[in-house]
């Protein structure tokens, strides 16, 4: 179960790494720049949980796999651009995973290092969100989950999930995946079929 | 005193959770979108010197009053923001009383926990502003406080009576009223009068 | 050897300043606004790597010549601004200094507090490149690091030729030199010559 879940972190980095790079080409960073915003929109979230927790150097500083797969995933992107561009939608898919796997990784680690219940969904929505947000900082945009159908609501849900299960005693591995399909369901219903949350009216934007 | 102290944190954690909300519904962000905008405007700052402090998990993340007066705050923006324009003024002034609350609270922690007179005079000024710069950062533009009114230096000229009094040894809730009151008179007169900072002349903006 | 570092990390730490406050300037921001610019773009990389190596408070905040230093760059600028724009290519210069400096001491500083190799190369880097990060988040722009000629890189290759100079065994102080040179000659061919890594063809911008 424990190197399922780390293959899975590791699908998760993936992909956001791919999201990264995508947006580093289209603002026409160079090669380099392209890496950075990968490797950032891959490992932003997990580095923004291990300071809060305490878990200093945070895993992804340590452990090579998290720069491996996201210089490969951003060398995969600058290559081939044009090919991932037609993926677009796979694309959308694959990031909704790794927000799901990434929200409730996130949530168990909070969890295991003393959090609360409400710390530790805080900590595995902010693990599953915090890469985008880093990414659309550095590329001077307002971060899309803070705009866009359902992202950081779906990642609180799994979240949500996840810590209902620990404190009811349940079994950890379904409540797990059971967090991660919740999560995965309600990002990918809400891209399907458009679901958005309420904008209030304003007089001036 | 310590209860009054905390009554007072939350006080400042609800008007600054409304500029967040207020900056949210104004670019359009959808209700979660404003909550989290809402969220991340009241507790960046004190997150940010709980890191650097090492009082870790942060405290907004373990006691849920920080959250839930945070949620409030952004519902009633969303649900009510006619008035709340409406209310335009009020709203500065709450925000200065926030940014005074911030700077002497902020300064008393570090100072606790063990730092310096400057470093503890760093660490106030940025809980009072910090909170301000990550809400703008998010809303990708500059951060007001590096461009209004006495703004920041408000901020320092709290903090640094506080480190003052204290290294007088002074008694410690008169100290931290007389540094809040010098903060918010600073801001609030700025804003009154339209005090600013000079300018640098540049050919080219 | 120790007091010659320290003198070169203030140096690094002067013109990084210098160029937080050219920006801030240029942006119209206030006096305040000028030096909390300056002390930003000089200190963050090093922050940043304190939190991450857990070297809480950081020194930045604890030993007084950080900011000493920031504040008098951010006066030189503020009221000999056009003295600056002159020297523009001198600045330039000088950056690619900070930048190889706070390169190698920033790898040194992760190597003793017993990271890996990778984590060591990744935190040098982040020492190098994180204070003009931040600055140009602050001034809502792409950070020049992410699309500049070879600026990121030159931190890398610094950084690397450290970490392997440490894993030969080989004397600390001509590494730490030979590292800092690699880095800046490598920055300063760049700008010369205008070398720069590619940029992968996209259909739009």
């Amino acid at each position: 179960m424990h190197t399922f879940l780390i293959a899975l972190d590791l699908v998760g980095t993936f992909v956001f790494a791919i999201s990264g790079a995508t947006l580093g080409v289209r603002k026409r960073m160079d090669l380099f720049g392209v890496l950075v915003l990968a490797f950032a929109a891959a490992v932003s979230g997990g580095i923004a949980r291990d300071v809060l927790i305490g878990a200093i150097p945070p895993v992804a500083l340590v452990n090579w796999h998290y720069l491996g797969v996201s210089c490969l995933a951003g060398l995969l992107v600058f290559f081939r651009y044009h090919d991932v561009e037609r993926l677009r939608n796979p694309v959308q898919v694959f990031d909704a995973v790794g927000l799901a796997l990434f929200a409730v990784t996130g949530t168990t680690k909070a969890l295991a290092a003393g959090l609360g219940p409400m710390g530790a969904v805080l900590l595995g929505m902010l693990t599953g969100i915090g890469g985008g947000m880093v990414r659309d900082i550095l590329a001077a945009r307002i971060p899309v989950v803070l705009q866009s159908e359902l992202y950081a609501v779906a990642a609180l849900a799994g979240a949500a999930l996840v810590v209902l299960g620990r404190s009811l005693h349940l079994p950890g591995a379904p409540t797990l995946l059971a967090g991660a399909l919740l999560c995965f369901g309600l990002r990918y219903l809400a891209i399907r079929r458009g679901w958005r949350l309420p904008v209030a009216q304003s007089r001036r934007n």
